[in-house]
């Protein structure tokens, strides 16, 4: 028996499901991972068939780890509520997809836990990385996309419609067009993909947020970059002040980049600053995340 | 027997200490007020001089109220954490009180729970208002200060060092100054205290919010007010997303006021826009919220 009073031998499998791949693992319950794969998302094939590909692969996966499965913890984009993933327009049919369900059936175990990749990699840093022990506190991903979740008695907040945390959404400006135009205002200023696209219009070529990166040492990429610093800065200063975490947590491919701004803007703000730290996981953080879903679906 | 499974005759006492006036109330634990009383806080006497007149004004009140005292709730400016105030600078000492120790001996009574005004309010929505049944609920107070309260499982989260929704520090410009400097950007720039300060230069004479609001005839006046809820709007629709509660629920004496703001901002933000309502308690929301820590003290 291990720490948790399971037998050795059974294991859980995580599925991260992408925009542009889909991540599989299964891992020992207390977390150890035994094996990976890993496929192309292919999108544009519709959501029954990135399904299948997937469950395919995942039956590869299950019959090459020794053991049982027992649980299954899946990521997914979009937010996940009454076991329809929602703000998922990415692949084709996703919404309409009773995506837990149809990974109960297809993987023949009866615990699958599915939430949105930024839900499953705070649940990652509670159980085995930097929240381990908060009661409240603030998990932050700062990757292509921008999003948060919400800690409170030490467990993610899914909020009323699945939607806590989904910070992308948040108004930088009292008159800027928002969610209901089909905008998402901090994410498209300061995510990865925005700061692409603000950066390609800026210079006149295309480039990548990693690229702006590299070149701060031009001043108006290094203005665009403090600029979008100090937006994201002021934006998780202010869930700070709200929430009064014990910790913030920031995870996702621009963490250390913009960690100083973090620091400096909740330091400014918040009446009992809390640390900020950067996520134990970085790249594979929404995979361990749905490994750590299983494990909690145990 | 009530509802509640106590006697009838037992009584809760509520206390609600504001800067300027204390309010006390005593009420049957079902939260049927009995007896009010109130008397003017005289803040320069110090803190203990505040909690010896208002012991006196509660034994009075108690020996006037059929039944028997069982328990006590109190709700005070500033923040409430392991028995002490802190964010309270208007009355001096305050912060050196251990006010709900104080009070259990005062009181005699071991039942006494201590809250913040805005938490207080809150909790009484949450027992006998508008928050009534939400599992995830946000309570904005917009009044002579602006605070908000969070309600995570059907209750008011305290936040790590009491100080969750204390959202008159939230910023509403990356590189204005905060707390830290001594600063309360969204209270100085929303709240009645902050509106009148500003409408008082604005106008070259002193005038009080409440004045303001009677003078939006003037195009001045009407832009400041205008400019005022696009602001407050755009930070609860900022902790809507970010939350993504059940309902809104707004207090204090601008919430009707603000309250078209509110629903315009959170309607154009949030991807899924919750009921937005003025709360069922205004002028003596933290009394009955002193009331309601009671009962549920009982």
């Amino acid at each position: 028996m291990t720490m948790d009073g399971t037998s050795v031998g059974e294991f859980v499998l995580g599925i991260d499901f992408g925009g542009t791949k889909v991540a599989l693992a299964t891992a020992s319950v207390t977390g150890e991972p035994v094996q990976r794969t890993r496929l192309a998302t292919r999108a544009a094939d519709g959501a029954k068939e990135v399904v299948r590909r997937v469950l395919d692969a995942a039956h590869d996966l299950v019959a090459g780890t020794p053991g049982r499965l027992v649980a299954a913890g899946v990521s997914t984009f979009g937010v996940v509520r009454d076991g329809r993933v929602r703000l998922a327009p990415n692949v084709p049919g996703w919404e309409d997809l009773p995506l837990p369900a149809l990974l109960e059936d297809g993987l023949g175990v009866p615990a699958v836990h599915v939430d949105n990749d930024v839900n499953a990699a705070a649940v990652a840093e509670l159980r085995w990385g930097r929240l381990r022990g908060t009661d409240v506190g603030l998990y932050v991903n700062l990757g292509t996309g921008t999003g948060a979740a919400i800690v409170v008695g030490g467990k993610v907040v899914p909020g009323t419609h699945g939607a806590a945390g989904e910070i992308g959404y948040l108004l930088r400006d009292p008159a800027e067009p928002g969610y209901a135009d089909g905008r998402a205002p901090l994410e498209e200023y300061t995510s990865g993909s925005g700061l692409a696209a603000r950066g390609s219009a800026l210079l006149g070529e295309r480039v990548t947020a990693e690229e702006l990166f590299a070149r701060r040492g031009e001043p108006a990429v290094a203005a665009l970059l403090d600029d979008a610093g100090a937006a994201v800065g002021m934006a998780v200063a202010n869930l700070t002040v709200f929430l009064d975490p014990e910790r913030v947590v920031v995870g996702g491919g621009m963490a250390e980049v913009f960690l100083p701004a973090l620091r400096a803007a909740i330091t400014r703000a918040a009446p009992f600053p809390p640390p900020v730290e950067a996520a134990r996981f970085v790249d594979d953080a929404a995979l361990i995340g749905a490994l750590a879903l299983g494990v909690q679906a145990t």
